[in-house]
């Protein structure tokens, strides 16, 4: 039995260059909820170096400083992200929740399977 | 002077295979208003070669028949969309129309330029 989805994704490009999509937003959280990118990249499975290098390609095209280190204290210091890209990660954050639910509703408007399966 | 845009987009699958997107639905749309592949090529530009292969692999993962030959008649015979193609058609249609329009509403939420501009 063939069935059809929807699929969809929605990402934000400056300048014409990739700048955030699904996997980045998660990377971007959890280093706002961690603190710290090698704490992010454990949470996420993936290695330091990758979780870095993507917030360097992203630090590379935003039109603003995403993420700042933080020296000392009990930790021994970490990362935060700024409050511009924050704000951006809830306006892409929403934007990607309002997609998905946009596809949800849609596909149930779909037929599971098309309309020879009746005959 | 750097500015956010969000790009999107949505297309169906079917049994996790692609099956329709804009590149499709612009296609499927030209054979439904010339009645011919040959003709619906043309007019986007393609080869008749790769306009028959995309038909070709939409009509193998289909859920049901997507278009059929009509023979003879004033024209030579030509390419027709089956009713439930053309429903299909619409829906995605619709479906991406709608997108669109969201992601032309949330852009003009999101500043053309980070913060950093002003300061």
């Amino acid at each position: 039995m063939k069935s059809i989805a929807i699929r969809g994704k929605v990402w934000l490009e400056v300048d014409g260059k990739p700048f955030m999509g699904q996997g980045r937003e998660r990377l971007l959280r959890a280093v706002e909820k961690t603190g710290s990118i090698n704490a992010a990249a454990a949470e996420l499975g993936m290695t330091y170096r990758r979780a870095w290098g993507q917030l360097n390609e992203m630090a590379a095209v935003a039109p603003f400083p995403i993420f700042f280190r933080t020296k000392g204290g009990t930790g021994g210091g970490g990362t935060q992200l700024t409050p511009e890209a924050k704000e951006l990660l809830d306006q892409y954050a929403q934007l990607r929740a309002s997609f998905d639910e946009q596809i949800e509703r849609s596909s149930a408007a779909l037929p599971p399977t098309g309309p020879q399966e009746n005959t």
